[in-house]
């Protein structure tokens, strides 16, 4: 990859005179790089260009430069990587668009021993080695960004240098016809320069991968940030057309993001607002502020703005409360958000004791000032001073805490501002931004990648045949309770047992439930009889049942009668760019109604598996809901485990669901389950010939 | 109230030399109105202020000042208001803080026939008249600020400012002693320099008042933005702390913002930048957007952001895609969000013909350009003057079509940025900037306020009982269909009737429900009995809840047994500030968990019954969930309106709840209902006498 990102030497192909031309800024971002490598430009018209001569064709080139960047015609792309490729080179950049049979010309360069970036790149930049392959200017900076979009990829650029952040490496990618996002993030784990990440992608191809170079960033110690597309139709559709990308659900790549220890944002504006509050402050440990105000009306809408993004704003201990009171010798009343009430203005060293105060409390995470501070030098210049001797105080005491203070000041500019930032100590004029961006920070400390390897996998599970028996069988051997059963009806090799020759050679009690055991959805086919509450109700039912379905096989089960039931699904499946998925949802038709599901990548542990049901909003259901006892959450979570052994462990099951898991205080039981393998799935009844 | 904002004298108690002083900066703010009026200053110390003469005493001036504001010590405000009104001053604007019992002090001060605001102002300014009684600079414009707490006020002053858009009148009215909102809202109706109005509340202390003020602001043409605290608990605490305020739930206040036509914000940088867009662009008339982008990236983005605001980029109808394809001559494909895919590099004129394609199409509402328009000329210098045609072009399409065109731009203030906003179309440097604004425009074109004097009241409905009986009385006189009964037990004047000769004196028919008529809770006592099959069956459950809870009055009721219901609850109450409430939620106890439920002002009109059944989530339950019939959802409208109206029309019901409402396809049926009356609340049995 060091071709791409620091050549010996570089060759443009398509140079140009015309400044609204992509050819110019090539050519005029590579000679800037003239001191460290030699740089060719190809045009067969122009004798020169910006002052440098040209070459008319590659061959013309005294040496095979390392890199070659194509900006010509698309139509014509393939003929010109051909003659390139027979001219040695190995390494291309191609910003030209409509390119046709991308994949096609990739493979062609991989088959010769190079490699590609593009077609449809809007550039490469790597500021520390002066390379300038791309339309305008970029800030040299600590953050890099890697893009399937060229211009999304330019415009966090810009707004990374716009608020003094700066770009380390800029990587266009394009339509990933060859080299792929997760080759370009194994690049920045070693790049000096490069200290918080951007990606946008479309595509999540190969996603595996993907969440491994995540991981090795994370472990390096640089935060990286992901955008997408696709949580709305539009933006598939968009997508689809722009990139050819089949766009991924959100919840999968938010379970990825978790997985990678990265963070997932929705805009290029809330992207560098974070990156530059990576790259300035400490971060949280949790999520339990310490707020401050010289505003009683600002203070209680920074509460509001915390609380709205999942932050805490608890009343002080005693301890603190007092140590504050002590420094508030005026006021009637200190409380979490601490309100200055004019004491700022009669001393504004209040600001820096009272941060003090909140910061060396063991129970707060991060202060937040909110207010007036940072004007008052600007409106009272007589008092600038003694403001920055507050801001250096200040500095001192985050750096001795090592925890965040952040600060919300109606200055946008003032030199307190600016010192404050020098400080590691972030200023925002807006109060969301300073929320937004602590408690994005929270998340992201809280979630520091999981490294699935490390948990045991259950499998391989074979053979197995395609009903709901089967199933059973499945989880069962995987350690899932499910209720005593026997099989009626067909049993196999054309033998057929009668339900109550199966219940008297058994220990099964009633009240029992029969269930047909092909269809996928017994319940809509009229395939699931319960409360049969003795041998003669079973009869009839399993001769009604039989009469509407067939001969089949048939399962005849103890049924799940236990009082405080909550009913839970618990599923797997194979995702196809991010590998074995686990799920834990309300169970039951009408809580759909409310999308309550949690989704990580498979496989979970314990801990994990616990975190999940937390997730969901009917958890509350199973801690003691209105009185009522609570139920077995470890049993539930060994369930969504055991599943996510399963799924990880056998690639050939391509679904588990398991709906409803009855959970009650004493254990968790699967009363129902369905495995689809990639064979076969199990939607007719195997028996009927018809 | 001319008395506050164009007083013909000004003095100012308590004038200062120091500018870290209020009374430095009142004085000075007063002194830039000396050519409109005469302004005094007032310091026992001090022989000249800011080269101005001084007064000693405030009986030592030349005349009555019609307004004084004072900026002295707290607790000498009382008797130095005592001298002012002895000396004939009847308008009071108090500055200091920690005033002793402001609320007597609001008392005198009325009772001689003046006015108050304050304590704890930070000041009132009024652009057009040069009244400047505050601390800092307001830059002159079109938006008025009324604020419970000052430096808020002076935030969202300081953000507009900065935003270009600048104040009218801004109010600091403090703790509302006396003056309150709402009246100094009335003021702003003629004021011919507001053209939006920001509002910053703690307490809703006369909500009804403040409603009707703000009615007559959205019917003057001028948005109102709303601004408030309590969402947190911690932000409650401060309220109550800061203003003495109890604050209110969201819920309620949103419910009188739509009544009013006004709008909620949660931040003052949201309430600006919404201020900014209703100052400059039409409003949408609905959520349909159009979008354009030259970024494949940039577009997804946009319509992924359109679409978590609720904004709606659904496909092009034929024609428009056709008109849309007559442009971009070269693209494969023509979707919304259109992406230009390079046609705007070849011919920028493409930007102004599409918009005028989507603009002109009726289902668009709005057009949103993302992405490099507004860079062209600042890269390329021999671009601009093409650029600023388009920009032109765009003002002309936007002036004819009298709908919205939003950019968001990579540029910050290009010169094309700068004509953008001359025109009448808002520019962002972030998307979610340009979504944000839109969706709450549409938000806001959608409520434009309701007239809830228009609609019906039912009542007074008098004398009634304590008990189920009662409450059934009570709804079922407001036509309200409740299930055939019978009462049996205590049924008044010491008779009792036993459930046998209650039901063959009746017409009705099994299965019935025997339900105790006293509890307000009757499931969480054992009051309610289910599903009684015959008589014998009534008379053993009678018997048992006689036998637990006591002689009293119990109803016999038919038990509705119909399929396919949904419970709905159906409530209302008096809310200490807005009046009359109705809410609709989700019956049941686990849906409780999901917090799907919506309220309104009542009165509510059948329509809008039906828009707060559409708003829960629950409600695809009444359209036919997965396959079940509909439900009459007219007959839950119906309940809805006639609780409104009961509760309406009847100050003293202070709560209304029937739980279930059970709506089925053929109507609905209020099975359980609590009326509780400010007299007495129906918690313990009557018959009981222990």
């Amino acid at each position: 990859m060091d071709a791409f990102f620091d050549p010996g030497s570089v060759a443009v192909l398509g140079a140009s005179n015309d400044s609204s031309k992509w050819g110019f800024w090539l050519a005029a971002g590579a000679l800037r790089g003239a001191e460290r490598r030699r740089v060719y430009l190809i045009n067969a018209k122009a004798a020169s260009i910006q002052g440098q001569p040209t070459y008319a064709r590659l061959r013309d080139l005294p040496e095979t430069p390392e890199l070659l960047v194509i900006s010509v015609p698309g139509p014509t792309v393939t003929e010109v990587v051909a003659e390139a490729l027979e001219n040695g080179v190995r390494a291309f950049l191609i910003i030209s668009a409509r390119v046709p049979d991308a994949d096609a010309l990739a493979v062609t360069i991989r088959e010769a021993g190079g490699r590609l970036i593009g077609p449809n790149s809007l550039g490469l930049v790597d500021s520390r080695n002066d390379l300038l392959l791309a339309w305008g200017n970029f800030t040299p900076g600590s953050l890099a960004v890697v893009t399937q979009s060229g211009q999304l990829g330019t415009e966090i650029a810009t707004l990374a240098a716009r608020s003094g952040l700066g770009i380390s490496r800029f990587a266009s990618i394009g339509g990933q016809s060859d080299v792929r996002a997760a080759e370009v993030l194994a690049t920045l784990v070693d790049d000096p320069a490069t200290a918080q990440v951007a990606l946008y992608l479309e595509s999540f191809t190969g996603g595996i991968a993907l969440v491994s170079a995540l991981q090795a960033l994370r472990a390096a110690g640089k935060p990286t940030m992901i955008l997408t597309t696709g949580a709305s139709s539009a933006g598939a559709r968009l997508a689809k057309s722009h990139t050819g990308s089949m766009t991924t659900a959100m919840d999968t790549i938010d379970a990825a993001c978790r997985a990678a220890g990265s963070i997932r944002l929705t805009t290029p504006g809330q992207l560098v607002e974070l990156a530059g509050f990576f790259a300035s402050a400490w971060l949280p440990k949790g999520r339990h502020i310490g707020m401050l105000s010289d505003s009683g009306g600002q203070g209680a809408i920074a509460a509001d703005t915390a609380e709205s993004w999942n932050l805490h704003v608890t009343e002080l201990t005693s301890a603190t409360r007092d140590r504050a009171a002590g420094i508030l010798t005026d006021a009637d009343h200190v409380d979490n958000p601490i309100d200055l009430d004019g004491a700022g203005e009669k001393n504004l060293d209040v600001y820096a004791d009272l941060a003090e105060v909140l910061l060396t409390d063991a129970d707060i995470d991060a202060v937040v000032l909110s207010g007036y501070f940072g004007c008052y030098g600007e409106d009272v210049p007589d008092l600038l001073d003694r403001e920055l001797t507050v801001v250096d105080r200040l500095g001192e005491i985050v750096a001795e805490a090592k925890k965040p203070v952040i600060v919300h000041s109606m200055s946008a500019s003032s030199p307190a501002v600016t010192r404050l930032w020098e400080h590691g100590i972030p200023a925002y004029t807006s109060i969301e931004a300073a929320m937004r961006v602590l408690a994005r920070a929270g998340f992201y400390a809280a979630h520091s990648g999981r490294l699935t390897d490390t948990v045991d996998l259950t499998g391989p599970v074979t053979p197995w045949g395609t009903g709901y028996a089967a199933a059973r069988a499945v989880i069962e051997d995987a350690g899932i309770p499910v209720p005593a059963a026997v099989t009626v009806g067909s049993v196999g090799l054309g033998e057929t047992r009668e339900p109550a020759e199966a219940v008297l050679g058994s220990e099964l009690t009633p009240p029992f439930a029969l269930k047909a055991g092909w269809p996928a959805h017994k319940t809509e086919v009229g395939g699931i009889c319960l409360g049969l509450n003795d041998l003669t109700a079973v009869e009839t039912a399993y001769a009604d049942m039989v009469g509407r379905l067939g001969e089949g096989e048939y399962i005849l089960e103890e049924m799940d009668t236990r009082e405080h039931v909550v009913e839970i699904l618990v599923g797997g499946r194979q995702d196809e760019n991010f590998g074995p998925l686990v799920v834990v949802a309300a169970g039951g038709t009408e809580t759909e109604l409310f999308a309550d599901t949690w989704l990580e990548l498979a496989p979970v542990t314990h801990t994990e598996a616990l975190d999940m049901i937390a997730r969901l909003s009917c958890s509350r259901l199973l801690t003691g809901w209105r009185g009522r006892p609570a139920a077995d959450i470890d049993a539930l979570a060994e369930v969504i485990v055991a599943v996510s052994r399963l799924v990880a462990g056998n690639n050939e099951i391509s679904e588990i669901e398991i709906n409803p898991v009855r959970v009650a205080p004493d254990g968790a039981l699967a009363v129902d389950a369905l495995v689809v393998t990639t064979e076969k799935a199990p939607a007719e009844n195997p028996n009927n010939e018809e």
